[in-house]
């Protein structure tokens, strides 16, 4: 089936040449300081080439041609544990011989010390064969990295100040074993009646008089809950005050739980018990556990309280991981959908000549690109901002000079992080669905049936705006981090719409023109959402203030402060996906001039996504300022009668 | 479970008050001259409103509860024939018992003589329970009127010119055995080389030196394709030029085959082979055969070559009905996450209470009834269409006077059921999936796990949009005839126009100047789709008329024939499904207009279309106007390139 890296001609593009490797690399290896580690740039990008070509011939060559046996084997639940398949196990025992697992794990506990960056862009060749393989492949690394992260941050990691190398670790068994590919970990947040909403979990960690943790408690969807060693969020705390609905996320700590406890004759004992392997539309060859804890011995994370903390520094990672296994789902269904219809007669030509599916294919073709450049732009960002955090941590020899400039580098990167990881995760999410979809529907009657891979695609590519935050959680946090920007930066604000509107009328570059026209309607968008925002704070502040108990002088204070989501964001969340969207197009519109500024090839992608994405974007912006107001008023209105209602 | 029909108000809303019962009930019951019939319009629609209740309760109660078991068990397939699962074998013996497998079939033939438009709403309420039942049911009494259609329209029907009834009807066995419950049939057209593109269809018909017919061939995809009785599709002329397309339609015949050959021995036989049945992503109450036929005698139904006119007869019911089965399920997918969302609490409220799904929950209300209102029509005008025709073809007691009117109202009832029919099968299955897709998304986890019946929904609808047609063909059909309908009469064409560009200032109504906002954008998109045809029409003309061959004298003829879809329609066809949105987001705003005026508690739902069709128009508008021509020169330059290597 050729090689999944070799024939990807767009994902090629940013190994040789749209990443900044030599960033990456000076970073990750500590400045060519480790006496293990490569002398140079080129050097280590040589091995990332390497890695990227291998992946490429093993997923095309051992899982792609399987992907159907996979799907029906799924994973075998039985007497209370959870276990692949055989032939399933098979290609976990061949990533385990290349060592796959140790991938992004520093050389001396055990890996190889590439680039998170590598990483990702494998995931998507193993995506594009099989999304539920890769998510499985990942919580491997990824929970031996969670565990080192977790460790330097509570303080429990010594590093060499000169070579950068990691002395000693709390975690450093279990990033070992699972660096070996011998156990693997799980991430154990959701409850059943707490899922986008962590507030409200349940799960309870005590300390007996001894000073012994121990976890007892639900949880469920647990991707890999099989898995040997848990990291557990549990309530160690009450949580605040009852109306404010973030306050139970104060009282929240980080646990890790070993599934067994080993027994004085040798044996081990289960104490995550294992009660179910839930049965999913897709994503079979990934365990989906419901798990309950009973009085489990826990090691505490960090201090006590920590616990939402911890979780959010994995989660921009997790998000970029399901980016790119978005983009390897959407890989897979344009390339089948483009073979199908090749082939496919009608009407005196193969299908992909008809006007129609022209239009669909290209505009996949289009849009694929466009959540890679999301996706690359999120982990580059996001790589950067941790390691170059890590290195103001650990290096010594640090000038007062090199540390503020450091620090300025790693706050910019983390800003452009955080802006792109909620966009590419809800339209990768979006698409993978689209695409599915599509590739369904342009096989017709045959895409309806389990012969052709088209609607095992589209099963497990539901999942992915679900997990990891739904899409809708993703558009309130891009709405909420651009608006909260604005009212930091009003100047700021103010600057980049007169910019865009400056170019939109004087750019001499056409692509350019279009992409301030893009920009100055998704100023306005916004710029619409601040001022009803605005508007409906200060009604809402005008009926406090009416009641008179407010002093003049604190009137200022409390339009700036006490923001009440329900009330004053209502607009802004009612619209907040529509912003998204607007928010996507525009990010990649930029994103692509970029790389067209460096490499005039990338025009005539950065042509295609700006022709679709400017009417698109007038759309969402005339949606945004022309409705909701009536949909608005009815909500406002049945809440206050059932209000009425419980006071009654 | 309550009452799938008292429950739903949209829906009685036509029984009780939108649909006119009384045009259907006259022409349904000959002016109530038969002997057996109602003798009035209430008396009979009373007896139906009774079928509605009884529907509803039954399909509450029996079949609902019920659909996870009915989709596990699926169809059972051995030893060649398929069967139904045992409980699902019972459903279809109370369906039996009620005797609604002959509810539209003439009261002399063993059935209830119902407007079929009944038939049509209560499939409704099947398809909120589960499309496949719905489907494997529909199959019987369609299968009966088709026989009886077939019979009148090739002249071996007779019918008694006062009364209506049918004296005599040449299939008349095998209606009575299928109003009866006792055999299906089903229809037979595609072939694996054959889906969309009818003119490839190469099973044969051929004639012995007896005169008697046999069929040889291969069809898939035949829903309930295990019955007794096919209606098949086989050719029996060679095709025409090669270098027309559709020449391939004119050589086929229509066929009924029996499945059995009964032997002397009071045995039967199997003559068509049930090779194997698919298996889907979801329909899995529905058998869906590969069949193959070798020499199976046949009864030729009509002339030979009339195979394609005979099926067009029955094609737009078929389409009404998917779109019913598309209400049912939108139905039921609304339901569903109304449910969910109104118990599921998430940031201290339930989650119907949050902007964005509170939206996505008003937009499917809105949505739903649209393309109920779309469906009723379509129901309505077809039924008229048929009805009246069958009143010209056999009453002998009309004067030339009464003969011109009803040629009058059918012809109209026929052409607006030819505009409403492409539309509402388009976005009845289009937001069948939609809807679905929403359903498991308001769901969260849970809707990814086979526990909750969310993913079911998504599953079943994904047929939706493939089947009777794609959507894709819908919206060619949609577009040619809008466009065909303005090169036969521009000028009503251009006073459309100036009448909505007139009424959209001028109108008192806020709402009306909102649809004819919406009626000038969509004239204004047919208008930029015409012209653009025209131009490149033209255009070729040009390169034609430039080689000198063309006597000045036949310009205009040239202009107004020999259009090649190829060449002339690419810039439509490309813009079909833009255009198809709007004509449907139009049609439906026209149609909640006149029901606004009759009946005011209509104007709520009016007022939601209008406010969400609005953007939606302006926006496709702006993409058919702005957007494809670079995507068309590519394929045209492609197109060009393969053609000149073809030729080297």
């Amino acid at each position: 089936m050729g090689n999944f890296y070799k024939d990807n001609d767009d994902l090629r593009w940013y190994f040789e040449k749209g990443l900044d490797w030599d960033a990456l690399v000076r970073v990750t290896e500590h400045e060519f300081r480790s006496p293990g580690g490569p002398k140079s740039t080129k050097e280590a990008v040589e091995l990332y080439l390497e890695i990227a070509d291998m992946v490429g011939q093993f997923v095309a060559d051992e899982i792609a041609p399987h992907v159907a046996r996979i799907d029906r084997e799924a994973v075998i639940f039985e007497k209370g544990e959870a276990r692949l398949p055989d032939f399933l196990q098979g290609i976990f025992d061949r990533i385990k011989q290349m060592e796959l697992h140790g991938l992004c794990v520093p050389r001396e506990l055990g890996g190889m010390n590439a680039p998170l960056a590598l990483y990702y862009l494998t995931s998507e060749i193993f995506g594009r064969a099989d999304v539920s393989t890769m998510a499985h492949h990942g919580f491997h690394g990824g929970m031996a990295l969670a565990a080192l992260m977790f460790s330097i941050r509570e303080g429990t990691t010594e590093v060499d100040p000169t070579t950068g190398e990691i002395q000693k670790t709390r975690f450093e068994n279990v990033i070992r074993e699972i660096a070996r590919g011998e156990s693997w970990g799980c991430m154990d947040i959701t409850e059943p009646d707490a899922g986008s909403d962590m507030a409200q979990l349940r799960a309870v960690g005590e300390q007996d008089e001894k000073g012994d943790w121990f976890v007892t408690g639900q949880k469920i969807f647990i991707t890999s809950g099989h898995g040997k060693w848990h990291f557990v969020i549990a309530r160690t705390e009450k949580a605040g005050a009852p109306d404010d609905p973030f306050a139970g996320l104060k009282g929240l700590s980080m646990f890790l739980v070993p599934t067994y406890e080993d027994l004085p004759d040798g044996t081990r004992r289960r104490v995550v018990t294992l009660e179910r392997v839930e049965e999913k539309l897709g994503h079979h060859a990934s365990v989906t556990a419901a798990l309950s804890f009973e009085r489990a011995p826990a090691m505490l994370i960090g201090k006590r309280g920590e616990g939402f903390e911890y979780m959010l520094t994995l989660m921009n990672g997790a998000r970029v991981g399901v980016g790119f296994e978005c983009v390897g789902l959407c890989e897979a269904a344009i390339r089948t959908a483009e073979e199908y219809a090749a082939q496919r007669r009608s009407m005196g030509k193969t299908i992909d000549r008809h006007e129609m599916i022209a239009d669909y294919l290209e505009e996949m073709r289009t849009d694929v690109a466009g959540i890679r450049a999301l996706c690359v732009e999120g982990v580059f960002h996001e790589e950067m901002g941790q390691k170059l955090g890590l290195q103001l941590k650990f290096r010594g020899d640090l000038s007062g000079e090199e540390r503020k400039s450091i620090e300025k580098r790693a706050a910019k990167h983390r800003r452009a992080a955080r802006r792109v990881t909620p966009l590419l995760k809800y339209l990768g999410a979006e698409k993978a669905v689209e695409m599915a979809r599509r590739c369904v529907q342009i096989h017709g009657g045959v895409g309806y049936t389990t012969e052709y891979g088209a609607e095992k695609l589209l099963r497990d590519a539901m999942v992915m705006p679900i997990y990891e935050g739904t899409s809708q959680i993703q558009a309130l946090m891009a709405m909420k981090d651009t608006l909260g920007g604005i009212i930091k930066n009003p100047q700021r604000f103010v600057r980049r719409g007169a910019q865009a509107r400056w170019r939109a009328v004087s750019a001499r570059d056409g692509l350019e023109k279009k992409l301030a026209r893009i920009q100055a309607m998704s100023h306005q968008a916004q710029q619409h959402l601040i001022m009803r925002t605005a508007s409906d704070k200060l009604r809402g502040l005008g009926a406090v203030l009416a009641g008179g108990d407010v002093p003049i002088t604190e009137w200022a204070d409390r339009f700036a402060k006490n923001w009440d989501p329900k009330r004053d964001f209502a607009f802004a969340m009612l619209h907040a996906e529509r912003l998204t969207r607007i928010l996507c197009d525009e990010a990649i519109g930029e994103i692509l001039f970029e790389q067209s500024k460096k490499d005039p090839a990338r025009r005539e992608i950065l042509e295609r996504h700006l022709e679709r994405a400017e009417p698109r974007v007038r759309f969402l912006l005339d949606e945004i300022t022309t409705t909701g107001d009536r949909l608005l008023a009815k909500l406002g209105h049945e809440l206050g009668a059932s209000h009425r209602e419980a006071a009654e």
